[in-house]
């Protein structure tokens, strides 16, 4: 049983070293953190259903901002009760501000004072994303948490640029907070660390943030392009600088392994269009690491994709099915694939939680990694919005 | 509750005009008949996992044997355990000779007394599809309900051609039944009346075919390209003349309006991938006449698709969501769409049951026929092997 938190409240459970277990309240019910949050970027986890959720158990997915603003738009979901009923989901919503994709529009966008000006990628209209418009559209949305606009920096930016665009981002920040008072905490709203690569700058960034009162704090600005060793250097530089008793959130990460580093390094929270994209590709998490579905050694093996595995498809079907199924291209692969790699996900940070809570988060995480060679976070979630989906 | 009759048992309950009401045994459960079959052509009902059809309650679907001959390969299915065991469905499987999707491999393929010759569409790849090789294919696949091979008459075809032909078409369905004697009763067979649009020739096709035990009869070479006129004068003819006390399948068919025209005929069981396809393209089949999800009155329409459906689509969400998701073409549509269609067809022929057990079927059948106006079923399922899915 977990405890019943009031929305933006945040409990620290424990700690092992600088891991740690605590809980979050939201409107739509507490989260265990730390916590893996699936994409649902257009009012749906790619390839699952609400009933596909409900089996999987996560307490909070992810929406993202840009696409349900242009497509069907947040005035229209708010007029059909919200994102929750929209989509038949009943378990909390952290949706992003949209920066981060409108920013990886290259060519398309313009930064001023006021906003970021873009076209859509799906008719080419102009529209204006102000820090005032991207809370008002979250809001229509009704998400559990909402983000603040900022600038991702892109990799490799300089540091003026970076020491510059931090400021707006902050500035931008106050903005997003006076649109949506700290008293309303029925949708929480988290401030992100911007920075870039440079330690100093994060440092700035986090206490210029700090002196806003946001539920919880973002680092945002990694998995742009950078080396794994870069991240964590920055990540470990971060993460003690924020808050202890507000959650952190590390956007857009990651791998298995990038997940058990961040936890490792205290981050609480973490999306990634990893587990469904990779599932759309045959890519399946299992208990003995990585593995591809349409691999030759599967087409005649009636065992479980994984035997350590619970999960509906490792529960039902043989590797030579789900093998058939992805080389036919039919859409059950899909589905069946994506159950796996975000049952994989979840209970990954379930049993890390409960490392954490046992105080034995280190051995535990050895022991995964054991199993998962370093490999590059791929750049976030829906990074190109206009890259084809099966 | 069903009586549950022994496999190739068939009990013909009750007539309301010519119409049937019946009951069949197989080695996987007693069908209710009339009978719709959803089209599971490779191993799968497009985009439903077993669990979607466990909710969705037929007792019987359909799967090609072309397809499933070619990938995954009916031995290696065979080693896995059978059909049954691979998909994870537990109810009854028909499957046909894949003599109609070679058929319809136009310049690839050869007819020979021996069989028919033609190039895999995967990888051009040449094969025999022999009555034995059908057989031993079928056998291989553990189907409830096998198909004799049978050539399909192509639309246009001259009197001489299709009365050789339907001379072709019995010494093949004699040399299946030798290759399968009546004594296995685990796995039934059915043979395929041809004859093309010839009333005489359909008879003497159907006389020369009731000389061998077959457990049931199909009517092949319908829904050919030929007027929906053509096709009820041609079934109305052919029918009368197959056994009472045997099942009748009609091959390919159709739309909703098809369906109860052919049950007012005497038909007992059908398929047709009409409503998993026109799901794929948004065309949904609902109590008020077929609609297409796309359409722009369904924006912001807060109601189910169907008030008057129990399908969990219906129970679950709005017109707006499923046009959404169409319109952002996320795999989740495909999903809830057919679940929809599928229950469409399921309740459709539930209720056409009942009337015909009630003796009311022909004011049903009006009730019904009132909101689908006339129109064509599409040219059998898979017909175009290599056509794009979603």
């Amino acid at each position: 049983m977990t405890t019943h938190l009031q929305p933006g409240e945040f409990s620290l459970l424990t700690q092992c070293g600088t891991a740690r277990a605590g809980l979050l309240g939201t409107a739509h019910g507490t989260l265990e953190t730390p916590v893996f949050m699936p994409v649902g970027t257009q009012g749906t986890v790619k390839a699952l259903g609400p009933d596909d959720l409900a089996a999987l158990g996560p307490r909070i997915i992810l929406g993202n901002t840009y696409h349900l603003y242009l497509r069907p738009g947040d005035e229209r979901v708010a007029r059909l009760g919200g994102l929750h009923q929209f989509m038949g989901w009943n378990g909390a919503i952290l949706t992003d501000s949209g920066g981060f994709q409108v920013f990886s529009l290259q060519g398309l966008r313009r930064i001023e004072e006021e906003g970021v000006t873009f076209q859509s990628h799906i008719d080419g209209s102009r529209h204006l994303f102000s820090p005032e418009k991207v809370v008002s559209i979250q809001r229509n949305l009704g998400s559990d948490i909402m983000m603040v606009l900022d600038e991702c920096v892109p990799y490799g930016a300089d540091r003026e640029y970076t020491a510059k665009s931090l400021q707006l981002t902050t500035r931008w920040a106050r903005r997003c907070r006076e649109a949506h008072p700290a008293l309303d905490r029925g949708q929480l709203l988290f401030g992100i660390v911007q920075g870039g690569f440079f330690p100093d700058l994060r440092a700035e960034s986090a206490r210029q943030l700090m002196e806003i009162p946001f539920d919880g704090f973002a680092i945002g600005g990694l998995s742009v392009g950078e080396s794994r060793a870069e991240m964590l250097d920055i990540l470990a530089h971060t993460a003690p600088l924020l808050p202890q008793d507000k959650p952190r959130y590390l956007m857009g990460v990651g791998t298995p392994r990038d997940l058990l580093d961040g936890i490792a390094l205290g981050v609480d929270m973490f999306d990634c269009v990893l587990p469904t994209r990779n599932a759309r590709n045959g890519t399946l998490f299992t208990s003995f690491g990585k593995t591809n579905i349409k691999l030759a050694k599967y087409a005649e093996d009636p065992a479980p994709l994984d035997p350590a595995c619970t999960c509906y498809t490792c529960r039902t079907f043989s590797r030579a099915y789900l093998r058939h199924l992805y080389m036919a291209r039919e859409l059950l692969a899909y589905r069946l694939n994506t159950i796996h790699n975000i049952h994989y996900y979840l209970d990954l940070m379930r049993q890390a939680r409960a490392a954490i809570l046992e105080h034995r988060f280190e051995a535990f995480r050895r022991d995964i990694l054991a199993h998962y060679e370093d490999e590059a976070t791929p750049s976030g979630d829906a990074a190109c919005p206009s890259s084809p989906t099966p």
